[in-house]
Parts: structure tokens; sequence; C-alpha cells
């Protein structure tokens, strides 16, 4: 094989090269990209469905001038090592190396860090507007999956674009998947889009004839305009392009893997001024064999070896504990439906599904909707449990206030990734959840330290209370206290007695917390242990009870310092007048570096050597 | 006129009236809505539109049974006055009354509450969803005005809802209006449907005589039936039908004010077993000439003379001086954009689009989209200012966490409405800002206390700042402390000194606390006030400082006790062992009740006259 790759010291030489050395540019990258997400993990299909549209984007547009934007940003792959960080690439995700996403940190080329959904039209549009009234020059192009579609701020961004006719190009990478198969009427008229490329073949042929007649090609292509809009309709019958309702002129769909052809496309819009719509079909997991086969297997991935593939051998978590709770309390109480918002693999309700499909509903990537339906289901009666990663729940802020807490609705909400996630990076940790809800009314939080506790706390949110409760538990396995029994309920345990300090610890933190209290005590310093299990509402009583004559006081926290527990005990011991010293152990997305969740864990000070130590150290230089 | 309304004792008697009856209650609740609002203020526009459409849905469905669901609710006034609140309305909005929105705890007849807008599509597919599982009959109907349609959610709901054929009812109330004039594709899009009204008719009759034919009339009918989708085609020619892309049938539209013609066309639709989307046009303001002359005016009204009508002689407020500040500041810097989202006349932007039309954008009810916007302008250097209401501002958490504050840009949140904002009751409390922002990177965090302040501040974060930045202001008139010179700048500022108590103030609340440190003054207790202006970050330095050798610590914030300034104090005197007595005056939106910010203040202990009170008692009663 020609080493393309190597030759590339600029995105800008893609425009000089030939359709073979671009063909063989895209064997290069798949190459690459499969041996470095194998070794370090990091999103594949994706990344492996945009090789040839992105080589063909940087043959037609010209970034930094021409500005890219890439939703979700788990397909910047194939940018990234175009853009000057193919030597880097190694790095993928490991700790101080590149990102898996968009960074404005990282290059300049990344003009607009993404991470979260549906995003991308919007900033696209700003970026836009911001170059015109500076009169700068440049396309600005999105890059959106269908099924980051089906997000509301998607529709919210296109809607405010169609109406002034800006030259804003989107590029809708259609490849019938979010993480899972899509779903929606969005989808399915997508479907119905691509089965009428064949007459879009055909009017585009036309057109270009017609531009090749002088003179008589003006009068006569007006009048074929009326019977290809004629025939559009016909084709479109039941299925007019929703785009173009928006003010989008729509281009599609074509195949995204003909790298040729995307590029005659681009470069004939490239020189129009209106909103425009590109429908470009790619696969996802591309070029090898097992992401194409599994696509959701093979989004995001830990490491695996090229030639088996993926080893399925899914050893136990919180997610899969939380899938087998689930089912079983819901054979027993039938008044249960899931709602997931486009992750029912991921979070864990294929089981769920498979047994009662008629009380599962996934709604697609849209958080916002998903919560305010589960409200209404709980309005008629039903009980619903919506299950969402921590980040994702951010989306949702007004929605779990004003529909579900301020009416006191029992929804209940399963809180999946809780906590540090791991090497996806600052955009999404699940650290803000507590915060956030810790402000709401009425609504009960709950943090299981295994999965015993995840059960009963699970079975109490379904048949003990009626109103809203929230359940957050970490992307790990659990770490099992063998020398402590759990006790049923939601009530805090105490787990150590001791008489120097006593450490309240919040859900996933729990385990580490009770091995430091184990370093400490053969260091001569005796600690209490006291796994709140229920951290919203908690008791004052029993928090100035386990504090008193302490020399120190201690909360660990999986989440942000601000407004979670850590901020609630700091606001009862002000209010009581206590005056021990007291430490928390939080952590702030900031903080985050590219890396796994042991290494931020221990980097932050939130492993059980690093909170011995501190608290050590704290009790050893007190007077 | 006939006294019709007293004899309506339940909603169900709307069926039997006759077409004239009908008519002659519109004019009653007409009279009795303008008569009550007039007195106690309310949303008057959107509800004199509805008038006849709510008779003709209650003319047809029958609630609890049928369940409707208000899009934002300010458009549910006939709806309470025909389900049992008629006499009940005189005390509207008052203390202790009957809300101006949808409320479960008010009504057995409103089956979900509503506020924030966007949110009926989704709630009523859950109660749809719901009933099925349970085998109840009846059938839901959303009410989504053309505004709210602009909302992510309402999109994200038409899309789940279009895809498995559920029979849910929206009905699109279309007044051209949200509160100012609708913007967007959307809307231009429902413009293109409502000429279409002429064919749309003919179609209709056709149907009808077609299905009177016996035998003959169905294969006609199916033959027809093509050449109808034909010219229904050349009618959309460019125009096609959004909602039926989504699944959804589409009727309309109809004359909203034609009561004989909604009830047949209701009739019809209730047998229906599929996904129908049914257009009405609407006036807002229909029945009184003020508001149908200006209906963005009388959306939301206090109290005026009806012979007269409102009396324009709108006194200076934070709004106000917001929108002459903004103007100034943007003379001088052109980089300065404004974003507003549906609220431009209401949050003070008529002046700054009037001066700089090519620096203003309106993208409609679509909070996330705009802040997401704003972060693109930024990465591209302008400096956009989003203004927002404080409780319309949670629907955007992830936005500014994950675009705007995790990726540090330069980009103004104008918060206005921040704290207690009065009569409409729990849903609209500006009282999460400081919360939700607090926990959040980067971002500064400022509250004025006075027109001078805001303009500060807002210079400040134009012209000296270069990260994220959010300045929050109260729906309220300054209250200006004249004894008192402003420093210019966003440090805090001590006001008063003192040696019993220190005082810690945020904006709106520092004219209360300066009131109650006088009279605290006249009963022997002296008091030290600090104006904290800028609310985040705090220097700890500084609050320990005022601290020092207090009997008592205060804190005075408009916003929840969790996770906002209150909460960041009690942490530092917590972390610095301080065991001085520490009170927070706090307040979160489940303590709201129905009457105006100054009752709710009063109540929950926050006006001067409270303040002094518990500060007192707290002094006296100490060792």
């Amino acid at each position: 094989m020609s080493d393309i790759l190597n030759r590339i010291s600029d995105p800008s030489m893609l425009t000089d090269l030939s359709d073979d050395d671009r063909q063989d540019l895209a064997v290069e990258i798949r190459e690459k990209i499969i041996q470095n997400v194998s070794k370090n993990g990091g999103h594949l299909a994706s990344n492996l469905g945009v090789i040839e549209l992105t080589i063909a984007l940087l043959s037609c547009f010209r970034p930094p001038e021409d500005q890219i934007v890439f939703d979700v940003g788990h397909q910047c792959y194939t940018y990234k090592i175009l853009t000057g960080r193919s030597d880097d690439f190694c790095s993928l995700r490991l700790i101080n190396g590149i990102s898996g996403f968009p960074s404005r940190k990282e290059s300049r080329y990344d003009c607009f860090g993404t991470g979260h959904s549906s995003t991308s039209i919007s900033a696209a549009l700003g970026l836009l507007r911001a170059k015109k009234l500076s009169g700068e020059t440049g396309r600005v192009i999105a890059v959106i999956g269908d099924g980051a579609l089906s997000g509301g701020m998607a529709y919210e961004a296109l809607n405010d674009a169609g109406q002034y006719g800006e030259n804003l190009i989107v590029i809708l990478n259609d490849n019938q998947m979010s993480i899972d198969r899509n779903v929606g009427a969005i989808s399915r008229h997508l479907d119905s889009l691509r089965s009428t490329s064949a007459y879009l073949r055909t009017k585009d042929r036309t057109e270009k004839i017609l531009h090749r007649i002088p003179l008589l090609g003006k009068p006569v292509y007006r009048l074929l305009l009326f019977f290809k809009d004629l025939i559009r309709m016909i084709v479109h019958r039941k299925n007019p392009v929703i785009f173009e309702s928006l003010g989008f002129r729509y281009y599609g769909p074509f195949d995204g893997h003909d790298i040729a052809t995307l590029i005659k496309k681009f470069r004939v819009i490239r020189e129009l001024n209106q909103p425009i719509l590109i429908h470009v079909c790619t696969r996802k997991g591309k070029g090898y064999n097992p992401a194409e086969e599994m696509p959701s297997q093979y989004h995001g991935v830990a490491p695996f070896d090229v030639e088996i593939g993926f080893s399925n051998g899914s050893s136990k978590s919180f997610t899969s504990a939380f899938s087998e709770s689930i089912v079983q309390i819901s054979e027993i109480n039938n008044d249960v439906v899931a709602i997931s918002a486009g992750m029912m693999s991921s979070s864990g309700l294929d089981m769920f599904k498979n047994r009662y499909p008629n009380r599962f509903f996934d709604v697609g990537i849209a958080e916002e909707h998903a919560v305010t339906l589960a409200a209404g289901f709980a309005a008629n009666g039903a009980i619903p449990i919506i299950v969402m990663y921590s980040t994702f729940l951010q989306r949702s802020y007004d929605q779990v206030l004003h529909d579900i807490c301020l009416q006191n609705l029992h929804v209940i909400i399963a809180i999946d990734r809780a906590g540090v996630v791991g090497a996806d990076g600052p955009t999404h940790q699940g650290l803000y959840d507590i915060s956030m809800l810790y402000a709401m009314p009425n609504i009960e939080l709950l943090a299981p330290r295994d999965y015993a506790d995840l059960h009963s706390m699970f079975d109490y949110a379904v048949n003990t209370t009626n109103g809203p409760v929230a359940i957050r538990y970490p992307r790990a396995s659990e770490k099992k206290l063998t020398s402590v029994p759990n006790e049923k309920g939601v009530e805090s345990q105490q787990l150590a007695m001791g008489s120097d300090v006593v450490i309240f610890s919040v859900g996933s933190m729990t385990p580490e917390a009770y091995d430091a209290v184990e370093i400490l005590h053969n260091e001569g310093i005796s600690c209490e242990l006291i796994d709140l299990k229920k951290i919203k509402p908690i008791s004052e009583e029993m928090i100035l009870k386990a504090s008193e004559g302490k020399r120190l006081i201690v909360c660990c926290e999986e989440g942000v310092p601000s407004g979670g527990v850590s901020s609630q005990i700091g606001m009862i011991l002000a209010r009581n007048r206590i005056h021990t010293a007291y430490i928390c152990l939080n952590i702030g997305c900031e903080n985050i570096v590219i890396g796994t969740r042991n290494e931020n864990l221990a980097l932050q000070g939130m492993d059980c050597t690093s909170i011995a130590k501190r608290i050590a150290g704290e009790i050893n230089n007190s007077p």
C-alpha cells in the first residue's frame, strides 16, 4: 500500500489527490482507526462510517477558514487524523492524550467542542452569523447523524436557520442508528427518502444536461422545473421532505462511501447561497465486519482483539444489575413502564423490552420529551422508570423540576453512569445530578453501594414511596464489602465504628471509604463510616449524632462540591455551630483529564489510598 | 342577555346546548374574563382567543374521562370557568385564590399542570399510553399554540407520537404569536398552510358527498383519492405539510371562532383512530379591541381599566434599565449581539432591535438552541448576550454547562425575572438560577441591587472579562439606597458597619436588608451589611474577615437554599471551623403561593420587617 497519509502534512493537500489516492487514503485511515481503537478503546462504528465523507469534505472545504462542527463528536477521528493529529492519534483517550471528541483547546481545526447530541446546527449557525457580522469568509458545515436529529434542539436550530435563508450547510449522516437502531417518525421519514434515490439521480442528470444547452436551455429548463416538481411530488407523495418545510434545500440521498460522487456534489453545493441539507447514507462500522454486523456493540468499545473482535463476556456491572432488578420488580408490579432516550441496550433495557414489549418506550435522543412523557404516565397511575445517563439528565433539568417534582408525581429516574465515567473526557462526566436534584422539591435521591442495595432501592422506589425518586449508580462493577451485611431499605447504615473521625459516604464512594477506614485503622486512627444510602433528604439528627465528639468530619461524594451532599452537610454543621474540622472530597468536570475512571479518581484524591492519606494528614497535623 | 353560564353546573351540559346558546355563552365568558383580568391582572389576549375553541371542545369531549392538556396553560380560563370554577374565578391569581394555570391540586378536571412551553404533547402522550395499558377509555388532547411549537420538545413528542399510530389528538391553536409575533421557518410554513384553506374546504365537501352515495361511492371515492392527493400536492407544492412527515393526519385550517364548524369537525375526528393534528386559527385578544390590536401588550397584564384599556405609563424597571444599558454599551462595542428566545419585548430588547437590527436574533421559544447559538457566536469572536427569564433558563442547563462553561466562552446571560415573580405561581419563579450556575465551571455570577449596578455589571461583562458571565435581576423596580453611593465595578461593597451581626445580601435582597439594618439599629442591634454584587466566585477571605467577632452571620438570597450563595457561605464557615450562629433566608418554589411578589416575600420572612424580626429574635435569645 502506498503511504499517502504520511504525505498529508496539511488538510489542504487533499484537494489535489487523485480519486485513487483518496480511496487508498481511506483504506489507510480505516486501518489506523481499527488498530488504535482496538488498543485504547473508543468509538469505532461511528468513526468507520464517515471516513469517506470526511475525506470528501476536506477535499472541497478548507478548515480552519471553512468550519465543520461534528455533532456529538464521536465521528471526528478521520478529521483529527487529517488535521495534524495523525502522529498523536496513538494517544487517543489515554491519559494526557488526545480527546475522542472535538476540542477547541486541542487544535485550531476544532472550531467547536461537542459531546452531547444535537448541538451542531445551533453552534454552526452561531459561527456563521458571527462570520457574517465581522466580514469573514468561509462556509460553515454541521455534520449531524440521523440519531441526533430526533433531539429537539436540532429542530429548533433548523427552524431558526431556515427562516433567513442563510447559507448554512447541514450534512445529514444517515446510518439509521443512534447507538441503538433509530426510532421515531422522522426515522421512518428518512427511510422513505432513501427509497426515492433513483428518482433523484434522474433529476440531477436532467439538470446537468439542461445547463449545458445555451439559449434553449433556460426556457426548457423552466418548463421542466414544473414537471420535475410534479414528479417529485408524486415520488414524495405521502412523504413530503420535512427539511423543505423548514426552509432548507434538500439534496440526496447520496452514497456516503463513494468519495468521487460526494466531491462532485459538494463542489456544486459549495457555490449555492441558501440553507442546504445534504442527505448522505453511510454504514456504521463500514469496513470492519464485526462492527458492521453489530454496530450497537461496536459503538463505544473497550480495547479488543482485531482478529477475533469484541469478546462479549460482559462482566457484571451496575447496569446489568439494574437490568435484572427491573425485570424482577416489573414481574410483580404490572404498573411499571420503562422509558429510554435512545439508549436501550447500553442502559440495560433489552431484557425488559423483550419481556414486556408493551411497557417499553424508546423515544430516541429526546431527553426532555422522555421526562415529561413519564410525568404524563404517572399522572394516570402508571409507574414510569426513566433510564438516563447522568450527563444526559442535564438536558432535562426543567422537565424534572417543572413536570415531575412540582407535581410530586411517582416517577423513578434511574441515573446510570453517575460519577466519573472515564475516557470520554469532561463533556460526559456524571457529576452534576446530585447538585441538580438537591435543589428540587419532593424528589428523594438514593445511591446504592452495591447490587443488593440497588435492588432494594428500586423495590422501595416502585413499591413503597409514591413521589419522585432518583437512583444514581456508577459506570463500574460493585466492590462488595464481604465482611458487612447489607441492610435492606434505604436508610443510612453504619459500616464501621470509630472515635476519631466520621466519614459520610455516597454510594460508589463507600467501598473506597471502607478501605480507607481499614488503612487508617492500621495507622491507629479510628473511623466511623456511615453509608448514607438515601442522600436526599438526609437526617440532620443523624449527621449531628455521628459528628459528636469526633475530631474530623469527612464527606466522600462522586460529584461536584456545589449543591450536593457535601454542601448539605456543610450547611447542617454551620447552622448547628459545629466547629469540628470538616473536609469534603468532590470532583467537578473541569478537573477531569482524558484517562480512565480510576486514573481520574486517583488524580483527584478519591481512591482509598488518597482518602486515607488526606485524613491521616488532617488528624496528625491538628492539635 | 340570557344567563347560560349559571345554568352550566357540569361541563357535560354543553353537549345539549343549541348553537345560539353556545354563542351567547361565549359572550358571557368573554365578559367575565375581561372583567376579572382587568381587576386581578392575568393572561388576557391568549385566553380571549380560545373561548370558542374551548366551548367546542367541551361540547364534543367529556373531561375528566377525556383529558385536555393546555400547553403553557395561559389559555385555560374558559376551561376553568366551565369545569366548576366559575364562582371562584373572581379569586384568580389573588392570594389563596385559583391559579392562572392548570393545576392537578386544584381540580380533577386539570389532568396535568403546565406553565412552561411545549410540554403538552409529551404529557398527553404519557397520559394516553397509561390509559391504554390500564384499559381505560377516553381520548387525550393536547392544545398547543404555534409559538410553543417552536420548542424542540414539542417536536420530540410529535416524532414519538407519530411512529406508533396512537390516537392522540393535537390541536394547533394558530394565532401567529407567541408573546411576540412568531418567528422561524415553521411559522412561515403555517402561513402557507393557512393560505390553502380554500382548497381544503373543497376537499371536505367532496368527501362528504361521496360518503353519501352507496355502492358507487366507494370505487369513485378511491379513484378520487388519487386525484385529491394530486391536487393536494399541487396546492402544497412548495409547502408539504410537516406534520404529515411526522406521521400525523393533518386537518385544517379551521376558523377557531366558529363554534358550530369546530364541533362538526371534532365530532368526525373523535371517531378516528390515528394521530391527528387539527389546525385551528384564532385571534389573540378576540372580542376586546385594545387586546386584538396589541396582543403582545395584552399577553400578561396588570390590573387595568376596561374602558380605557391598559395605560402604557410603564414605570421604570430592571428590565427597562437593562434595555437602556445594553443599547448604550452596544453603541461602543460593535461585537455585541443580542439573542432572545421568543421574548423580545417583554425582556426589553425592542430598542436594541430597532437600533441594531443586524445584531439581534429572536429564535422563538427555543431556549436550548438560543444558548448554543450564542456559544457558536462567541467561538468566532462575537460577544453574545442571551436574555432569558430565570425560570426558562432551566431549559438550558445542559447547554450552558456543556457549550458555554466547559469551553469557557465569552457569553453573557442576562437573567431577567430572577427571584420571586408573583402571581404566576410555582411554575414561573426564578429561584433556581444561582443554584444551577454555581455548580458550573468558569462562569461568573453577578447580582445588581439597582440600575447603576446593573449598568456597571453589563459594562464589566462586555468589556472587562472574556469568559462566561451571568447577571440576574428581579421583576421589580429598583429601591435606591439614597444615602449610599454606588461603587463602580463588581466587587462586594460594605453598605453599613456594625459589630453584632454581619448580613451578606444578594442583589434584590440588598434594599430589604438595608432597611432591616436601620430597624435593628433603632433596637440597639448593630449590623454590618455587605452587598456581595459578584456572587460567584465569592472571596473566602472577605467572608471570614467580615464574620470575625460577630455574634450572628446572615445571608439573604432570593433563591433556593440548596447550592446557592447561602450554601456556599455555609461551606466556607464549616471548612474554616467558624461556630458563629448562621442563618440563611432563602425561598424554594414549593413555598410559593398564588399572590404577588411582595406577599410571597413577606410570607417567607424576606421583607425588611421580617428580616429584622428574625435577626433580633436570634440575637436576643442567644446567650
